[in-house]
């Protein structure tokens, strides 16, 4: 194992005193080194207030004689990890962990827009995404030949009327195969069912509309007719109810009397690239904890 | 009439070729020289296309004999109006005119909340709103020394539970006796009645939320339950529906999971005076024009 | 000629009394509609005040009866320039012209970052960027794959040291070639020449920088430095004095401590991009008028 | 002691193992709960990596008898600053503590512009800002009766050519003899000299420009001259180079080429006043570290 392996540490408890002094000491008696860490205590969680914390831990160390002796005898990853779920159990906290080592296989769902497609791929090609695409899948053939150019498998499964539930049995076989542990809607343009996402990976769709305005179908219509003077996207976590998912993050941009529907569409779209691979890079990066209906990003 | 007297005239016609021409035209041949202009077609307004005009006018050329010529031997305002008015019937035009010797008179409601109070009072006093404000009414005493402190008139009228219809006569009361063309609901507690809204001059209210997220009461509590990561402020026109009227002016600004209800508002606070003093500046430099649910800011 | 030509006019004169009026009504006389116009008079330009003047009309009407009266017998284009540049004279106007029928073709530069090229190409394909792209050029082969995916074609000029006045020849030698009217310096590492500038079609640079700050090489990590809360990129046309031409587009994203310079490098790429697009839309809209070291934007 | 006071610490030190675990596990084994903390390692540092941590602890736990004994004997606040003083020594670090039952003292220098004293005096009055302010000082009397407005003593100052130092020695006076911890600069027109900086509680400028931008004078000016389309504004600790010290805080706001410099003034102006009190509430929270020209807001 090389100095440059970190493992990623996600906490939540129930808040309680010495949280922080109790998750630091246990890397710091076995002599791991956190290189980055935060938390947050929330007072508002229904049922009484709760603690999150990152830790991000350089594991490097595990082959010192001191974490041997630490975890008990051994310096494995998963000694580190039985001695961890000691400590968690007595916080009662619930936790995980990611190494960088491994990296995170991500597959993106598409239909006929390629902005975000070739946003997403040009962003992990250039090192911003810390992850894999094994493969793109779409229900239409349009954006084959920009998974191509990449060099990225490329899966047309069209969905017919009463073809949904066979479709999406094959989207998750396909996720199974190439063991994918995130799916991104850059613009899919189909509502997953509650049997697909309980099966699936999470899932992180971006809505082109400022949630919670402008739910559903043609949402810059939508702003238009309302006459807004900004409009905003949304990357959230997909769940069976369209639209409601935990917000990941948000952003807007201005307009004017002056754009129709289509313009602010264009608008829209600088927005909406934006907001996707900020939510994705949190997400990859394991900075994202949801909590009921909202997300902690620390 | 000396020479720093403007008119500025806000016209709305169906779309129609030469209309930029003949209505400038109309003040070039009078001798009287247009300082701003600015124009929009809207090709989305139910209809047809819709054309809308602001025409900036120095009207110290009223004086010459040029103007007295093409108005038909007078150089009145009056007269100007009335071939303007001409003009306008052979577009089917609606349209208005002020001018600025006339400074318009705002009224301030406010209930507990000295921020916006204090925000457009300085505002005005600094030259940044061209307005009067000959009286603050407010249903709480609250603020009554924050008035004196700018010697401005303060009126206490109470709501109680069967008391507001006739509260409500009271303020379009006052309105009248202090010939009051705008009122500006600065945080002010109250829902404003049809038949109040039907007699009173405009209102313009700023709603502490990104409408039409977040209607009613308590957006921030609503915001932060939502899990949003950015939150708004709308200033409208008030219309016989709650949060429903036209909005001329939004603005948001980004909140964090570790923000709680309370700090939302502080953060929030900032968001709605400067929306809410934006809104008031177009509307008194007479920029916006009312189309259905939507404005044009000219 | 069909009813989907227009003519963008952009005119430029010393204030006076009835420009509005005589340029919008030299249109309507000739039966011409005016279909956008937007027009501003700026104050504070040395030598006097500055009226600048963009309308967009429907030249189909050209074909009319109407028209060719107007126009002294003839109804071509020809006859409407030569009609137009009467009036300009008149007023000692500048003025320019472009049809939206002949599409303008842009050459981008650039050496070694996808991301710039892949944003412009892809908003050009989209149909976002209304212009056509007949060619790269680049000092480093890095990017042919990426012209070539698109089916661009791609010149490969390497610069050596005592080779800089060779190569912008072979540049400028391509541009004419191609009929360039805009060349776009998409990160294109290298400092352009004033007989360069000279010769060739306006050029747009970006810079990672919010200019007037960091100006020169390394802009991002001038900024970590300085310890600014902040970033920019600035769009601006190209001049003999580096990064001292007039701007066109600017915008920021917000910074904190926690990042060092290639984190402030990631996020300033998405500004730089959307900074970019929109100012090469704006100048292929015929929107810009560069007026000394500033830029109206109509 | 009750059970709502807090301190709030802040350390640097060089980085090394250990350090986030070291640091709580202090307040843990006293018994001290931590409420809030916050780190961060900054790999940029001149010399090596630098570890920067906040921590909220609440101090009522000082009463409890395992404070008394894991601070030797004693649960004073003087125990527990040289029980911590020890382990920052161990640590080579340097630290600060302040408690939040002892409300810091502000005193606002101004000139004649209202808007930013109404500000900073109303967060304040609304609690928005956890100080107090004692006095405010100006060398013109204008805003005597805004002063007085709020009951807060005011003392006029006049600056003559060759009194600098003479008035410079009698604000100092007053800051002392008003125990002022904080000395804010709210459009205060005179340049501090080195002399009194050296004496000077800390001092916070809010400059109306984008630094390290239009430095000095008519910052405004300078941007319109420049043509820019943002102008912002920066809050810094003031240092004796002009516009130099560590920046806080900024933000910008969007301007046009219709804006002449007034008209910037007038949106800057709502941009400086939201980043001042942004920065003088991170300082008075205790948030701002400063590291050479850069500041950590944790």
């Amino acid at each position: 194992m090389n100095a440059s392996v970190y493992a990623t540490f996600l906490v939540a408890a129930r808040d309680q005193p010495g949280l922080v002094a109790r998750l630091a000491g246990f890397f710091y008696t076995a002599g791991l080194n956190i290189v980055d860490a935060s938390n947050h205590t929330d007072i508002y969680v229904e049922g009484g207030a709760s603690f999150y914390m990152r830790m991000v831990v350089d594991v490097s160390g595990l082959s010192t004689p001191a974490a041997s002796v630490a975890l008990g005898g051994s310096s494995s990853r998963g000694a580190l990890e039985r001695a961890f779920a000691d400590l968690a159990t007595t916080l009662s906290a619930t936790w995980s962990v990611r190494y960088s080592d491994m990296v995170q296989r991500v597959a993106i769902l598409c239909t006929k827009d390629p902005a975000c497609l070739y946003d997403i791929v040009l962003r992990q090609r250039s090192g911003e995404l810390p992850c894999e695409i094994p493969l793109v899948i779409s229900n239409h053939p349009t954006l084959e030949s920009v998974a191509e150019s990449f060099r990225i498998p490329f899966f047309c499964l069209p969905v017919a009327p009463n073809s949904k539930r066979e479709q999406e049995t094959q989207v998750l076989e396909l996720c199974r195969r190439h063991h994918v542990d995130l799916v991104v809607l850059a613009r899919y343009m189909q509502v997953l069912t509650e049997d697909f996402l309980k099966e699936a990976p999470p899932v992180i769709n971006i809505h082109h509309g400022f949630l919670p305005a402008f739910q559903g179908a043609k949402p810059y219509h939508q702003a238009h007719a309302r006459g807004v003077k900004m409009i905003g996207a949304t990357a959230h976590y997909a769940t069976k109810d369209l639209d409601q998912g935990p917000i990941i993050e948000q952003d807007v941009a201005r307009v004017t009397h002056a754009m129709g529907p289509e313009e602010m569409a264009r608008v829209g779209r600088d927005v909406e690239r934006v907001v996707l691979s900020r939510a994705v890079r949190a997400h990859l990066e394991r900075r994202v904890i949801v909590e009921g209906r909202r997300t902690i990003v620390l």
